[in-house]
């Protein structure tokens, strides 16, 4: 058996408890939470240890995995710790909203080469995966084109909002990072970034509704990426590559193949599968499956620290062209 | 320019002469007709001749297409008067009603083979006929099962029911040519229907409102047809032909391509294209064509008299099915 | 936690036995399988307890449910014996080849009463039962006809075939028991069948590798089921519903939402989930979370024992009309 | 009969014809074009004078359409000639490739107004004009986004790119006018700009073969264009709206309804229609007939004089944007 400390017990934390238990080879040895009630909580349904001190969590040889998926804030903390202990870690995206502290940081991970994961789960979803493959196969020739649409159901609260680091860093991450994913080796070098909000509040908050963000890479590939905070017809996720011989769509998961006809409208299909925890359900797993395999030194992480590290610089760089209104260079 | 003699001036016939009168190289000379208020659109609108005696129409040398859209029980004598005055022919669907009323002029046909083009537009759709003509090039392998869905928007006026000869004759005698059309040398050998309907005027009228017809071909290949002369989504036009190494759909035309997502529905489609008139108007232009390339005897015809002799026997063998509750041989 | 007695442990066996160890209120405390190797492999993935007389596991009170996924011929007796011993049962489908033998049981089971659920899984699909929901909200009004169609992606064994009791009782079984589910409380009357076979070994075992069979339910809804032993892109399952206002429609499940565009086709869609274990997993987990609230009374059996006759008897009508070539009274 | 001097009888010009020669109100008085060989053609074609003295045709009381399909450089001078003669004007995009001249025009259009129609088709296209008609009727509530892809099937030859005026003027002309479409009241405000070029002759003759263009309206409405120079699977024309209350798209033509199954893949389409004079041969027929309309005064014009100003100044601040790297104010 494998055992993982969990960190974090939220929303988050408990759906990647969920997971750890249905697999084989994992046990949740301890979760760490501040919060009294989630500590109850994740006794009672996992039947794990709740340790307030988190040196003796690092320093109990039993853990295997440090699993981060606490405050975006105690992760490079965590993280550290993780690395001094010769745990093979998962942390949960983004590393830290503050970029020279991850600096700090890689420059470490890149002495001690630590087995990390980082949380980028989209990189794991069957279809995403899937034309990236193609991609590779060449199906479709030469890249030249990405085109990712990604609208959340609805906003998270204020209270998250305001200390998410913003839309480009809490959300439009996910996006940057996927465009890597299928840019391979290729970076990108230009940014520019507009955005807009029609709900009042979010100017009070100083974020963003909606955000468009296009970028060309070093061989010319042309990135777009659309975000909006809410969705009427629910979590819109569709990824278009184009290439000189041929285009790939990753398209979006209905809540099942059914199609309805009457006389005002013809195939009429079902909603989208509302958000990312049912959305993303077999990409989370497939994500664990690779942290098991990574532990066990069987593969290479497929998302690593630098990828956070650059999703991050991208970010910032998406922030930089908003206020300069210009195109930024990376 | 080929001069054309249009016999019938109702709904399919209006609909035949604006066909007509868009070919560049066709002049519709005469209309037969015998309401007056129709003899006078016709002026109107194609500055036709109006000729009563349709002996003089068939004797006159500058005519050389017969162009049958007038009621069922006439089509047999103007095919019969076109031969002998060696006309080129179209022939709306149905022959006839009487079988041997048929047969009797399919062997002057065979002996005068005169050149004669039968109206089953349905063989020159784009769409069924490029299926036809992907089943030829091996496609799919081998064809092992027709899949024909028919269902009209609504019915047409009783008065027409009451003379129309049933579903069988009138409506699925589409189905059936196409059947045959997709299988090519193979035939029909074993018919079998079901028949239902729901509103009380079709038992009165000793029609139906709803028919399944399956069959079987010497060859193997098993035939299901369903028709329906109501459909709240629209004119509902599908065929799925099945082989051994694959599939292929003819499906549907909607109003245009557009989708409307919302909170209760995603990707939902326009209305399908409402009737025959404009769902198979290319059809009808397409065959409009090759009769005129019949008539300049540079193809046969795609759909023959004996195609409409063979349909009819097969409407014949599924109303002895229904009479008999047997599977019935052809 | 309620124990299970799993009866065979062979490939649907198996899969259940996978199921079932994923619910978190079911316990597998016997398997009892005539296999060695079946039974090794049964104690290394559940340690559970091998028990060769089957009368010691009815017997032991420990065991609420008796889990019948052994070969059909076993089905009978040890529902029986079930019931006998008070257990809640499930059973996989067929019931028996033997019509006979199932009216002798079905008395008892009227009488006894007894918790039992047939392994009708479709009726458990997230499709499928979506469109049943929307036809009893009268989403498409009165229902006027049902359209099934049910391709295998490749035949089983010989060996498996030849005892199966042939396609209408082995395989369209779950069809027939799919129009009924629709059809609510109206009941079929008239059954008619074609059958063929190309490949030439259907004929030696007296089998047949594609069938259709229309139906006429007492209403007089129209029902079309359409059979093949195999199918070159995947396993195609799809369900047609056609009411008086509308149409629902329920479709095939493929492997991710992508789509693939090149020089010669627009919009290609990956293959079908393969088989049923992939294609109705959904379906499996639901049937079995309501076969645990139908064993602590909390709901009544969406399948029934009856359910499981009365497809047989339809199976069995099929085959009748097969051989007099008859429209079939049932 | 409405009287029609057609000038320019090019590729384009060729195609108008062949559309006003089957609108049954109007009549090919004049060809205007300074090639022998197509004089010829347009005799033959259409039976219509030719004219080398423009003056003579614009002085001619009898023509009532001046129609203008010939090179771009001549488009203001023949409308400045059609103004004075108080013709009804149709002139094809874009107006002039510089702006002070159509600035010039404009302040007599203003003061004249003759009837004048611009020709972005697709405008009148039946499904972008559907899903304006949706936005109008509030079916997605306020619109937020929009976003256009236009793909060309193949770059047209490299002396025609040479004198287009680039990419931004030449083909996404189109994609600016259409955004103007949906916004409605609402304006264009900031422009930003991505290129590349992937094949080395563009480089060459200062033109791109992607482009990228995100706007922002005064309200907030952010338009993404994506344009390319190529396309391996066809002419790729898709509208997104997104409102706050759902999304529609527009999207592309096929060749027909069909589909094709095997063992690779499924519901594999057929290739777009493959290009403009097939794509958008309904709008140019609607076109036209609004033209007619306009010329009657019974409607006024759905496409300007001056959207054709406003859409070659922003393809004027998509320039400015990439030669500053900026953000660029309207």
């Amino acid at each position: 058996m494998i055992n993982v400390a969990l960190f974090g017990f939220g929303r988050i934390g408990q759906m990647h408890a969920a997971n750890l238990s249905k697999h084989k080879e994992v046990k949740i040895l301890y979760v760490y939470e501040k919060l009294p009630h989630l500590n109850k909580l994740a006794i009672k349904l996992y039947n794990c240890k709740i340790e307030n001190d988190y040196n003796k969590i690092f320093s109990d040889k039993k853990v295997n995995i440090i699993f981060i998926s606490s405050p975006t804030k105690t992760h490079i903390k965590f993280i550290e710790e993780a690395m001094k202990n010769k745990k093979t870690i998962f942390c949960e995206k983004p590393l830290d909203l503050n970029i020279s502290r991850i600096i700090k940081t890689l420059k470490k991970v890149k002495k001690i080469k630590p087995k990390i994961q980082l949380g980028f789960n989209r990189r794991y979803d069957p279809g995403h995966f899937s034309i990236k493959k193609d991609l590779d196969r060449n199906k479709i020739g030469k890249l030249e084109k990405i085109i990712i649409t990604s609208r959340d159901p609805s906003p998270p609260p204020i209270s998250y909002l305001k200390s998410s680091g913003g839309i480009f860093r809490d959300m439009m991450i996910h996006d940057f990072d996927l465009c890597r994913f299928y840019l391979g080796k290729d970076e990108i070098e230009q940014v520019h970034a507009f955005t807009s909000s029609f709900q009042p509040f979010y100017k009070r908050i100083k974020d963003h509704e909606l955000a468009v963000v296009t970028m060309k890479s070093k061989r010319g590939v042309i990135c777009v990426i659309t975000n909006s905070r809410h969705c009427s017809f629910g979590y819109d996720q569709r990824i278009e590559l184009f290439g000189n011989n041929g285009m790939l769509i990753s398209g979006n998961k209905k809540e099942n193949s059914t199609e309805f006809f009457n006389s005002r409208q013809t195939n009429s299909q079902k909603p989208f599968l509302n958000f990312f925890i049912e959305r993303y359900n077999d990409a989370y797993n497939l994500q664990l499956k690779e942290l098991v395999l990574l532990h066990k030194n069987k593969i290479n992480p497929r998302s690593t620290f630098e990828d956070g590290y650059i999703a991050l610089k991208l970010a910032n760089a998406a922030y930089k062209s908003l206020k300069l209104k210009k195109t930024v260079k990376v």
